[in-house]
């Protein structure tokens, strides 16, 4: 990093092999701007976007992040504003030729006796919020269910005061789907893994509809499992609820098979009552941080994403891997470019080879659509000084820190292995967000720098953001500043620090990030690659 | 139909040449029961199901509405149920080889006269209902708008007592999507279509994030249009409201552009609240019945829907487009297996050409996916009596009418023909809610058999069930019963003239059908057939 006023120009040169850098000051640098070194803007430059700090001939490499992110499109002379249509797209890197585990990384330092609150569950599993889960099978029942809702939250809750909420996982899903499809087990996992969630605490209430394809026990084993009875067509709906030791309690809801609308209302409530009953007695305890499951995402990302908010993000990462949580990191389309720096940090062969897996996967899903990586990145991406995907994905990867790479997850399915986890998800926010609940994560960790107000119903949601001007002007949105990090005023270390601490107070519910406080809630989105029908 | 007492055994031989019928009676009827014609049951077969009239040899045709439903799958003695496993599933009309516009069909005498109470817009449209709409680019705002929302209902709303609601049309698109790929077009349509229906009064308040793929101006060209200050950059953000005569109101907003949630909530109730200064000067006037525009859909349908509920609609349909208005039936995957009996009714060469295109589209798709047409029916489908997705199309286009086919619209298209349009959807009740909406519809009529309480949230549902359990069953679901159809208590044109007169009574919000005297609402779930990113 060169200079250290904020207000004299500035730019961040990621790494020494880089003929590029990022401009730091707000507002972009005017022509004839000097910088500390000598350099001197042949043009405007915005903030975020790329100068050439060396004359650049045209077809050769640009480079950043010590990375190829592309070539010139012409010649670019030193000072000059390297921007989108400046720099190609280069080739995704061969999938078949790629080195796995190769890198022999030091065993980190453990950290011990490091300890969250959470909501400890009979079969182990630990919860950082307690919530009530209602859990359509199908699309079908949303609106009986989303007015079931209000209701509860209205009537019952005020009654259950150590229950944080009550959660409709409405989808789109269940019927009317190619449900035999080869890829209509993502989104089923999906919902099966979301309703088994910790913070449901085992009393997720399921109704369905009865005619759906997806009939409620392919999500709901426990609850429709032999001697438990159906709720409608037992007598006594209240004995039935009684849960089996560490699993989903027994019945499952069928609309179909209820009086009306007003029976239908009547039938969940009662059932929810009595599951708030049993969440009431919920209590917080101590829990070691290898309880702990951590999503790290980013999105509305720019320039400065790869150079102060991931990589901060990365060292709280690495803080937890020390402390034996598990990490998650995704974002298929965002790692695809870069993956030739994640196969060497597999754990195994195998996790590198089920990384390729992955890619491969989704290669072929875009093929499939007529679409391929030069969908990302999006308008603000570039705006914020993103020329390309490669160059978004080298900024993207920073969030996984330094570790290992333990294991792979496929779209939705829950994690089993602790570490530093790649979850295969879209970088769709919405949709990780959803696959990576349904992974099991606690609590996620979301960067950006364009800017959104980004929010899950059933998990806190940390925002950092990379730049300050955007913190600033979010003050009741962001929850950590990473953009100090570009002015020089604090480092990777002290801002990762800052991360992997409030990360330890929201999970134990000490401290709401902003989207709790206000109760931003997007929707689920389920990743269903196969047809609709 | 053999038989009129209600407890008599009773069948429905649909068509002169069926060898199969249905058994109508609840709970179905034992082995041993003789019908009035001397037809003996050989075992018990349940309601709805199907009868073998005569003995039907091993691979031989069975036979219902004069159509080959498929070939016994071993000998069906005459008396013994039909059931699934004993019908084979035949192949699919070959799409090459139809008859085009071949059937001349006589023409209808006119309707004149009828009328609807409905709101007159600026350009001629006519709307059912005076709402005000929210409409995100991108599911990264729908979290903001939700709670917007909620704030309007419960803050704004009260002093407006002539706009009956207000609707966030949050949606999974904008980014995180191929939004370059062929497909993609259909989602984005489908948005731009939502936002600019008639019930909205041309006021719909636009809210993208700033970043994302979807850019609003893809979605609002009015709003967008030359001489429309941006609404953030402009102090006089309520001047750059006033509408264009006619057309979309001037301005946008983009969170990124807002001082955070508290500013981002501010701004949408103050524009909000302007929007809904216009919309309480709406006032419902006589329209003629040319200017109605009615969606025709089935759910949850069993093997009474085709000779009870559908007929019936298609009656009301016959009637509508007699009046010069315009009936949408949709749903591909169940016209399929009967597009040889549409194609003869296409209105021209044309038309037909356009109904064999969206064929073969979804053919195309569902092969691209690993699925076919079997995908369908569900399970509750089979319940109730159907045994492949031949004879649940053979019931299904029966809401269709006898009307020559005058149109045929891609998936969200707008209807710009009057008459019987054929809307290509998929056959999922939500998407294709949600589709023939973006087409236009005033209100949609919704036949049911094993039962859903569905509901849009931006026009009138009426439900429609096929059987009189049912509507008993649901008595505050169910806006008409044809069931009685099957017993003998009412004829087809009896309930088609009553299902009219509750369509022109709802789109006149002189009658609310239940789906609105609860609020039941369904998302909003959109036909994406190209990939995430």
């Amino acid at each position: 990093m060169v200079g250290n006023s904020k207000r004299a120009p500035l730019y961040i040169k990621v790494n020494p092999a880089d003929n590029v850098a990022i401009v730091v000051n707000e507002g972009g640098l005017p022509a004839g701007t000097r910088f500390a070194d000598g350099l001197v803007l042949l043009e405007e430059v915005p903030q975020g976007h790329k100068v050439a700090l060396s004359d650049i001939a045209k077809g050769t490499a640009v480079r950043r992040y010590g990375e190829v992110i592309g070539h010139a499109t012409r010649p670019l002379p030193k000072g000059s504003w390297v921007e989108e249509s400046s720099v190609d797209l280069p080739a995704a890197p061969d999938l078949d030729s790629l080195p796995l585990a190769t890198l022999s990384l030091p065993a980190a330092k453990k950290l011990e006796g490091l300890f969250f609150d959470g909501y400890r569950n009979a079969d182990g599993s630990v919860g950082s919020k307690n919530l009530l889960g209602l859990v359509p099978s199908v699309q079908c029942v949303a609106g009986v269910l989303q007015h079931a809702a209000s209701r509860i939250e209205k009537e019952l809750l005020p009654r259950y005061p150590h229950v944080d909420g009550v959660v409709a996982l409405n989808h789109s899903y269940g019927c009317g789907v190619a449900i035999t499809a080869p890829d209509a087990e993502i989104p089923i996992r999906t919902i099966r893994n979301l309703a088994a969630h910790p913070n449901f605490g085992g009393q997720a209430l399921f109704v369905g509809l009865g005619c759906e394809k997806l009939q409620p026990e392919r999500i709901a084993p426990a609850a429709a499992a032999a001697g438990c009875a159906d709720l409608a067509s037992s007598s006594a709906a209240s004995a039935a609820a009684v849960p089996a030791s560490g699993s989903l309690p027994c019945g499952i809801i069928r609309l179909q098979e209820e009086a009306g609308f007003d029976g239908m209302v009547a039938r969940i409530l009662a059932l929810a009552e009595e599951r708030l009953a049993i969440l009431e007695k919920r209590r917080r305890e101590p829990c070691p941080l290898s309880d702990l499951v951590v999503g790290m995402q980013c999105g509305g990302s720019d320039a400065f994403s790869g150079v102060t908010a991931n990589p901060a993000i990365g060292y709280a990462s690495d803080l937890l891997v020390r402390a034996g949580a598990t990490v998650m990191f995704s974002e298929v389309t965002e790692v695809r470019d870069a993956i030739h720096l994640l196969t060497p940090r597999a754990a195994t062969p195998a996790v590198g080879a089920a990384l390729v897996r992955e890619m491969k996967w989704y290669d072929a899903y875009l093929a499939r659509g007529g679409a391929d990586r030069s969908a990302n990145p999006a308008p603000g991406n570039k705006k914020g000084g993103l020329a390309n995907i490669v160059e978004k994905s080298l900024g993207s990867i920073a969030k996984s820190g330094t570790s290992p790479i333990a294991g792979v997850l496929g779209p939705g399915e829950l994690a089993k292995e602790k570490g530093l986890i790649f979850a295969a998800t879209p970088a769709s926010d919405f949709i990780c967000g959803t696959l990576q609940l349904a992974s099991g994560i606690h609590l996620q960790v979301f960067s950006t720098g364009r800017g959104t107000p980004y929010g899950l119903a059933m998990a806190p949601v940390i925002k950092v953001s990379s730049r300050s001007y955007l913190a600033r002007q979010w003050p009741d949105l962001i929850d950590i500043d990473a953009g100090k990090i570009a002015t020089g005023d604090a480092s990777v270390e002290e801002v990762g620090a800052e991360i992997f601490q409030l990360i330890i107070d929201a999970a134990s519910g000490r401290k709401k990030p902003w989207a709790d406080i206000h109760g931003i809630r997007n929707d689920l989105v389920l990743f269903n690659p196969a047809p609709v029908t």
